[in-house]
Formats: structure tokens, sequence, C-alpha cells
């Protein structure tokens, strides 16, 4: 494939100085930006596929750091019901999840990501082979794991059935260029302390990074006082595995003894702005967090749990309600939010060396805001523009590893008319399953 | 124009028993719905414009209950700024305002609503004819009025000079079939009492609603209680002019006593979830208005304060934010938020007779969504798909008094083109004036 060339764009660069090209281009060789500047390429264009991004707005690819994708599937059932992870969620999993069906709703959400101009995405689920499968063939970046849990689960029916899994995926996935294994344990109370040891020292023999779900429930918390009399951080921390290769996923429930633990280990955060409010659980202190120099990240959770997974939807709902529950109009600025969702993605995940803001030498990851539609004008303030007004609709194109994976709202990597079908055909099943579920709990 | 008929719907009907059509016919003669049922329509079809609206659902068209429409002149500049109002918008708004830079913004924000599936909309704000003259234009649904307020302001030089305007507006405007004219005060703590007494003197004489900001400023409670010795409210409750025709903007800042005040009266209630989070004044509680049975619907307040001004990216915020005020995720389904913003935003406007859902012998207000894009499915509930997943774009045609206003995203009763260059034109000179009013601030 022809190398591309950006001109006449709009660039966010996204670096240390937040760099803002009024009017300028970015030349992509191979899978790396190969140079970025104001006004006209100083070079030949022969050769290049050119793409004239006038009225277009240039951003590095989005990251998304936490998410269970092929929860997709069951999107927009029980969203407002109380038990709606027993009533259906485990009994839909347990009891017809399947390699092919997590197949299913691995494409149909790397669909999403790449419409909403996410280039790469943390996800750890079940029978995540398949997960990895569809990130090589859509062309997404992706960082992937196997969830560990005492279980029974999905894709495995004795406890900790995913130990040997996590094992295999490792080896079978570390080398390649987009996928990127990981660790990931399920949280502090489904899984004990001998295999918390374990993950974390496979993670750092293997030089991987190491995930869970921390501090974000009531129970989670009560159990672990209960239990070690610690809170769930610093339980985490007396069993040592508290280090910057992990990545805390949600962390609401955080005392100031917690947030001193995040800061001398180095821990990284993924905040998930709306799961977090939808399901009333409290609002993470990222204030706080980024005050004291603790990375911080965006992620959306599990559809069923956020709906949307782009990360679009997220920066205006991280605004305002940082800005509400902290009273503040002022606080998190529309280019900090940016920086949250781009290189705070890349630090979160460790390869603020390679992607996150978009400099020579780094990996060509990168989504193309229009601003035809009509919420993206006036335009005095382009960080606002995509903060406050923009929706996912509104990125035009996205590229991955120098890669045109989205054009024009088409995509090129995939046939989404097929992966939507995929997904549709088992919506029947998925919906007879539920109401059966209704059914039985009616009944008693 | 040929008859509408909708065939192959899925119709949320938003009626009093919340029926839904799985599959189903609209039919449209003239401005109001015929007919409307399940299946194929038992009559002919000859003489009408068959939509066929399989993989779409139909909704009442929304009803936005608190804007300042022009003020998409000033959107993205100063979002983050403490006192942007001080220092950008009302210099901006008093230095250069006229009525044809009113038309422009309004014609643009008419664009963006009918884009977004709003059929009618509140507004108030300065040289309202021009409003009108747009919303006539248009062909959207519009309550109307001039703010009254001490001033000075954009169309009045000396205090109080918009009632005379208000009186004039008033007589131009009753009577017609789209546009109602309204009386509005800006605040409790911009008017005297005289000229709020007056005004309610004049909306009840006239049969209009009258409507205002209340209990939204910190300030406004401070100066109330020290010039009254009451909350805004009960201020205003003193003063006599709260009724079943008044439209309370906001409404953040309330006790009990205010919700009783609120309850004993009728008052109806805008809320603004995305502004009230974004500028940090705090959420109104609206579980408990409901449960005292003070109608609620949606507004956006002005796209400087809220960005966007279309109702869908409202509801999920509704939903989110109000789950996690009350600490509690199976508040506010998302049938009663699609409710807030259709039937509800009809009762407020005093128009439940006629808008806010889509039943036989009611005016033919639509909005019809894709559910070709990928955020749109899978689709197990289709209100929780609309509230929790959609966003703007997904909306597909419009549909106001019977008229096809937007289809296939296209504007038919304006050219957006124009719309767009008109608002653009006046893009730099803004811009130029921000940055003097930044170096006049730089230079003290």
């Amino acid at each position: 494939m022809a190398n591309l060339l950006l001109k006449n764009a709009l660039i966010l660069t996204m670096d240390q100085a937040l760099t803002t090209v009024q009017r300028g281009y970015l030349q992509i060789r191979g899978d790396r930006i190969a140079a970025l500047g104001e006004g006209e390429p100083p070079f030949s264009e022969e050769g290049y596929q050119v793409l004239d991004c006038s009225g277009k707005i240039v951003i590095p690819g989005m990251i998304n750091t936490h998410n269970h994708l092929p929860m997709i599937l069951f999107r927009s059932l029980g969203d407002d019901v109380a038990d709606r992870l027993k009533r259906y969620l485990f009994p839909l999993e347990n009891e017809s999840l399947d390699a092919p069906m997590v197949r299913a709703g691995a494409d149909y959400a790397f669909a999403e990501l790449l419409f909403g101009g996410v280039t790469t995405c943390y996800d750890a689920y079940y029978f995540e082979d398949e997960v990895a499968q569809a990130a090589e063939a859509c062309g997404i970046r992706a960082v992937l794991a196997e969830t560990i849990l005492e279980g029974p689960s999905p894709s495995a029916k004795e406890p900790y059935g995913e130990w040997a899994y996590t094992k295999w995926f490792v080896e079978k996935w570390k080398g390649h260029p987009r996928i990127t294994p990981s660790v990931n344990c399920h949280a502090p109370y489904s899984n004990d302390t001998e295999h918390l040891v374990a993950a974390h020292d496979l993670a750092r023999r293997e030089g991987l990074l190491m995930s869970m779900h921390v501090a974000e429930m009531a129970y989670e918390h009560t159990g672990c006082v209960e239990r070690y009399g610690l809170s769930p951080v610093a339980y985490l921390d007396s069993i040592g595995i508290l280090d910057e290769h992990f990545l805390a996923a949600h962390s609401i429930l955080m005392d100031e003894a917690d947030l001193d633990i995040y800061q001398r280990r180095g821990v990284k955060v993924s905040y998930n702005a709306g799961s977090n409010a939808k399901s009333a659980k409290g609002v993470a202190k990222i204030r706080q967090m980024l005050d004291r120099g603790i990375p911080v990240s965006l992620g959306t959770d599990g559809a069923m749990s956020g709906n949307t997974i782009d990360i679009v939807t997220q920066l205006s709902l991280v605004g305002k309600i940082q800005k509400l529950f902290n009273g503040d109009r002022t606080l998190f600025p529309a280019r900090e939010i940016l920086q949250l969702a781009t290189i705070g993605g890349a630090r979160a995940l460790g390869m603020e060396g390679e992607i996150g803001s978009l400099e020579v030498g780094k990996k060509a990851d990168i989504a193309i805001f229009e601003t035809d539609s009509v919420n993206m004008s006036p335009l005095y303030d382009p960080y606002s523009v995509i903060v406050y007004s923009a929706n996912p609709g509104n990125v035009e194109s996205t590229i991955v590893d120098g890669e045109l994976v989205m054009h024009r709202r088409q995509l090129r990597s995939m046939d989404f008319g097929a992966v939507k079908a995929r997904l549709l055909a088992y919506q029947e099943q998925i919906r007879q399953t539920a109401a059966e579920l209704d059914r039985a709990l009616a009944e008693g």
C-alpha cells in the first residue's frame, strides 16, 4: 500500500508542548510518522496517497484502556436493572458464550472502535485468542489478556482455568507488531493471594502489563477489610504486586492513603467516566491523581456497562462529571481531557514512546475529524470542539500503523455488513435466553 | 406537498401507556397524525409519499425547553474560563450583536435542532423577532420570547427596553400555527419586582407561558436572601407570579420548601443536565420533582454553555448524572428519560394536547432514527439504544407539522451550506474581538 501524506490539516499533535499546527502536513512512511510541519510539505509528493485534510482536525488515535469488547453482544439488555449482571450477563455468558460468539462480538466491537477513531484498546475477556485474531484481522493495535479468576468462567469450568490459557496466549502473541499480550486478574475479590502474586510474577518475567479492576465495588472494599484488614489498594500493595507496570481500572473508592500507594508505586489508572456514572458507583478522584503525577487514561468498560465504547463520547462526560464533582468549571480544560484520551492512554499502557502523540518517529496512529457537520462549527478552539461538541460520527478516517483502516465512514480492513450480520445472528438467541431468564425469575 | 405514510417502523409512541409498535405504520394528513397501528396500513397508499421505515426507530420529535439559540455564534469560545460571560460573552454581545447576526445564529441553531430531531424549542434571546423569522422559514415549532432585564442589553440600551419589544413581539406572532410568543424575564436578580409582576400580568392577559432562570446561581440565592429575606423561589411566590403557566429553567439550588412551592403552584421545570454539569452549578433534584408531580422537561441552554443543543446528547447525560447523584443505577429507566424529552417537554410548554407523543389527532412532529450505524446494534431495548447509545447523527429524518424538514441528513427547508457560510462569516470578526479582549485584559 502507498505511504500516506496528510495535507492542509489542523493538527493537534498532543506532544509535550501541545503543539498545534494550524495548517500543515503529516508524512507517513511505513508504519511511522516521517515528517510533520506547517504549510506545504518540503518534499516531493510522488508515490504518496495524498489526503487533503482542508477543514479537518487531525489528532493522535484515541486509546481506550479498559474494555470487555465481546460484551457488545449484550448491549441494551437490562440497562436499568439493579442485578443485571447476575440476572442476565453471568447466565448468558456461562450458558451460551463460546469462541465463535466471542469472535463475532470482538469483530463488531473493533468496528465501533475504528469508526470512532480509537486506534489502541486494552481488552480483557474470555476466549481472548478470538479477540486477538479479530484485532489482527482488522488492523487495530491492542493489548489483550484472558481474564483470570477463581471461576468458573465461560472459557474454563475448573477454578483458575484461565491460568494455563494465559501462559499459552502470552507465548502465542508476544512479539506481534500490533498485539501485545497482558496479564489480567479480574479483581481482588475474585482471585486469591497466591494467584495474584503468581500473575504478577508472570507479568514481570515476561515484561508485560498487569491489569485488574481495583477499588470499584463497595462489596470489594468491605470484603477486603474483613479478610485482610486492609483496603483493596493497601492489600494489593501488601502482597507486592503494585508497580509501574500495573494498570488499575476504575479506582473509585480510594482514600488519601490509597492515593499515596498509587503515587509511590507508579500505578497507572484507567478512568471509566461513563460506566462508573451509569452504575452509580461514584467518581474517581482523577484531579488528585494527576496532581500527584499518577498517570490517568480513559476507558469505557464493556458495552453492557457503558453502552458505547468509542472515546469521543467519554471526553465531554469526563469534563462535565469532573467539573461538577469538584465544583469548579475551570478544572480539566479541553486540551487536558484530550491528553487523557491520547498520550495519557499511551502512558497507561507503557507505550508512550511509540503512540499517543503525533511526533516524528512515532507510530502513525491517527484520527481525522471532519468539521462539515453542524455540531463542529464555529471553531474557535479545536480542542473544545472535539471534547464538547464532537460525536464519534464526526470521525472521518482512522489510521493505524500507517494503514488507512477507516476512510470516509467506510471500514477498509473488514466487511462491516458481514460483521454486523454475524452479531445480529446472535441477537435472537440472546433475546430468547433473556426472556427465559425473566420467566424463570417471575415463576420464582 | 404529498401527505406522508411511514411503514414498517418500530414506533415508540410515548403515549400514556408507553405503547410500542414493533412493526407498523403512521399516517399523516396535513399537519396531523391520522392513523397509527401494527402491521400494514388498512387503507390505500395512493397519494402518499411512503417512507419505508424498516430498521428505523420512530419517536415523537424531541422538545428542547431552554435555549439561547443565537449564542451558537460563540460556541467553543472560552469554554473552560471561569469568567467567560464577563470576559467574552457580555462584551461580544453588547459591542457587536445586531439583528442580522442574531438571524445568522438562529438559522444555524435551527439547522442543528432539525438535524438532531428536535421539533420544538423554547428560546429567549435578543432581537427575538429575527429568531421567529428564522423559525418560520425553517419550519420548526418554537415558543419564543425577548429576554426582559434591567439591562442594558444588545437590543435595548435603556433599562427594560425589551418591555415594549415584548408587547410588539407578542402582538406580531400570536396566532401563528407554529410560533408561539412567550414572556421571558431573565432572572430574579436582573429584574425588579414591579417588572416581574407586570410581565406575569401580560403573560396571563395574553394566555402565554412565562419563563425565567430560577435558582441557578449561588449569587442569585444570596442576593435574594439579602434583599427579600427569601429564597428566589419563595420570593417569586411571594409576589404571586408562580403558577402552572410558569416554566422555571435550571432550578438547581432548591430546598424542600422550594419544592413544596413548585408542587403547590404547578410550576414546570426545564432541566439542563449538560450545561449545569459543565458549569459545575450542581444537579437539579428532578427525581424528587417528578415524585411530587412537578412536570420536568429537558433543555440544553445556549451553545456557549452546553455546546450542543440537540436533545439526543442530553439523554445519556440525564441518566448518568441522575443515577450517580442519587447513588442508584435503577433510577430513571431509559423510557422515563425519553418521556422527559418528548411528552415532558410538551407538558412544560403547555402543549401536551398537541405534541409530545405519537397519537391520532396530534401534530405530526416526528424524529426517525436509523439503526445502520455501528452504535445502534444490538437492539434489545429501543429506548435504551436511543438514550444510551444514539448520537444526534443517528437521526435520519425529522418531520414538523407534517412536513419532512430533514431527510437522509439533508435539510429540505433551508440551504445549510448558505446558513453555515453566514455563520462562518462572523467567526473571524468574533475571533478578533475575543483576541482584543484578551489583549486588553493582559495589559490590565
